[in-house]
């Protein structure tokens, strides 16, 4: 079966090269399925993978192929690819047009994919297939699986890992709107951090209890309010760069420090974790260790998390993802585009400018 | 029984205040002990609490209280021990003067000793004793603790955490040096990384292989071989600091995406872990977060490690350390001091010159 795919080249002399290739995807296996792909969001780490920082007022479209310098910094970050065609697309729906033997049943059904989604077709494993419910459309379950499971998985890591609440980060995104949802009805107490004050009300009319704005002069205070009256020892941070994620720690600290009966200048025993999930700020993280020695600071990456949480987790995850698709994990779109229209700089940029909360999706 | 012991008080209009007194520690419980203390080395974690970063320059001594201002911001950090008068002492040696019911058999013995030891003498659970080998002297006994079970636990971590070598920093410390001779008796691939070429011979003669002076132009080269030939996926940083933990940790990731199969803008999913343990450079931790999303630093305390490795690792590595304290353990002093001198502002100042390597005993 043939298939029309989006590769990305990052080549030696640092140019980034997207092209619309045909490819034979052959016959699936007695384990696998070919999905007709019918929507897929273009997410931001889509975007990272798909463009790596290319220049694109620098770009050229010449016979199908757009060409854009990358700077030799950053394709010193990404020197791992060089020279490989990228299948990029980390989740989408489509049709199962094809399967091996095991599979049949799911001929004509609709399903969510992850990985390679920005292609007509994709053979995949038939066990990473997620039937959509039957009144659903794919352009309803394209975002199945970044969002969702990574909300989800919050809450999971927080209850495997002990913890009684958690903080979010630019807690506005729609994956910060979906754990507002999930976490009001499932008793889960939320502290959601926000940047401008418009965000606050955008999310206390979904149900989120404690909101604060960075940007308030009495920020500190309130995260030290909203952490004591939570007893939030867990924070997942998307921005990455700059001291909130330490300030969070340090406020966690100043709370666990109270009920200490006997000071420690190694600090409180209470564990402060927190996870970094996004690097909306690039710069480095900046810890200041105000917070005794019980803490840690790491990578968070959905794909660990679920390996971690087992299958078992997984499967009780994805389904309520596919039994709340347009509930809790709805999303909208505000652009439309085509896998053509991928090719083209000014599409690309659109899509790029994340900071609108604007997001667009391949149809097919 | 009569005590007298060192008390630092931080009060609240940010003084340091130090005081000798006499304390009546009553009669040991049934499983207690009384241990009159004859040595106790001058940590700098000891002065830390000891001093709380007080001015020692307008220090004055009046009547045996020795009085020295704190920085409001300083004190600020303490504000969890306003006020209490706090015993100082990570660790020393002594005799066993009195002992309850349990511990009758103790009594005459040299032991080590954990916590409160800048005091004559302390009453102790007698669990947390452990008897100096028949032909040890309490000076040779009296740092049993933090740097031995410190340089012993991370070879523990490594192993329970699953690492196939480890990477130090400020290696040449005498904990460093520890570790150099545990690691060669183990066979376990370690990497010292020094800051003056002085250190590296120093190190070469303790019998270490891989020794790098982070002040030279080509350190970044020697970590990422030193990485390659040891597979080190663990750190233990002593400074804190600065870029050299994330420094590390950018070269272990170069090393594991080397044997990626295929390409991941999230990186390699080989867990790369950088504990802190001390702090050196009391400036920010700067993570530039350029090794993908597998990764973790966190902070580090030797009794926290304990408590993880569990009660059967912690007695066979103070065995060790008892039946290797003349060798592998052994410390040095440059100065011997009494306790009535730690309130002299003269002998503190010489204590906390930490970076000359020179350390006091308290003598009794």
């Amino acid at each position: 079966m043939k298939s029309r795919e989006l590769h990305s080249t990052l080549t030696a002399d640092a140019t980034l090269r997207l092209t619309i290739d045909d490819v034979d995807l052959g016959e699936p296996g007695a384990d696998e399925a070919i999905v007709a792909i019918e929507a897929a969001p273009v997410n931001p780490t889509d975007l990272y993978l798909m463009l790596s920082m290319a220049d694109l007022g620098r770009a050229k479209v010449t016979d199908g192929t757009l060409e854009a310098p990358v700077s030799p910094a950053v394709a010193d970050i990404f020197a791992g690819r060089l020279g490989q065609p990228l299948v990029v697309g980390s989740e989408g729906a489509g049709t199962v047009v094809a399967a091996g033997s095991s599979g049949q049943g799911m001929v004509g059904k609709r399903v969510g994919v992850i990985g390679g989604t920005f292609a007509t077709h994709r053979k995949v494993p038939l066990r990473s297939l997620r039937e959509l419910p039957a009144d659903c459309t794919a352009e309803q379950g394209a975002s199945w699986f970044v969002n969702p499971m990574t909300a989800l998985s919050f809450v999971e890591t927080m209850r495997a890992e002990n913890h009684a609440a958690i903080v979010h980060t630019a807690a506005a995104s729609s994956l910060g709107q979906m754990l507002v949802k999930i976490c009001a009805a499932d008793h889960v107490p939320l502290i959601s951090i926000v940047r401008r004050a418009t965000q606050v009300e955008q999310l206390r009319a979904l149900g989120a209890e404690h909101v604060l704005d960075s940007s308030s002069s009495t920020f500190g205070q309130q995260l030290g309010d909203a952490i004591a009256a939570t007893g939030a020892t867990l924070a997942f941070d998307a921005i990455g760069g700059g001291t909130l994620g330490a300030q969070i720690l340090h406020a966690m600290e100043r709370v666990a420090s109270r009920t200490m009966k006997t000071f420690s200048h190694y600090g409180s025993s209470t564990l402060k974790q927190l996870y970094i999930y996004g690097s909306l700020d690039r710069s480095p993280t900046q810890i200041a260790r105000t917070f005794g020695l019980s803490w840690n600071v790491g990578g968070y990456l959905v794909m660990n998390a679920l390996r971690k949480l087992g299958p078992e987790a997984m499967t009780r995850m994805s389904g309520r993802v596919m039994s709340e698709l347009t509930t809790t994990f709805a999303s909208s779109y505000q652009h439309r585009i085509s896998l053509e229209q991928l090719l083209d700089p000014e599409t690309l940029r659109r899509c790029a400018a994340t900071a609108t909360g604007e997001k667009s999706l391949l149809v097919f």
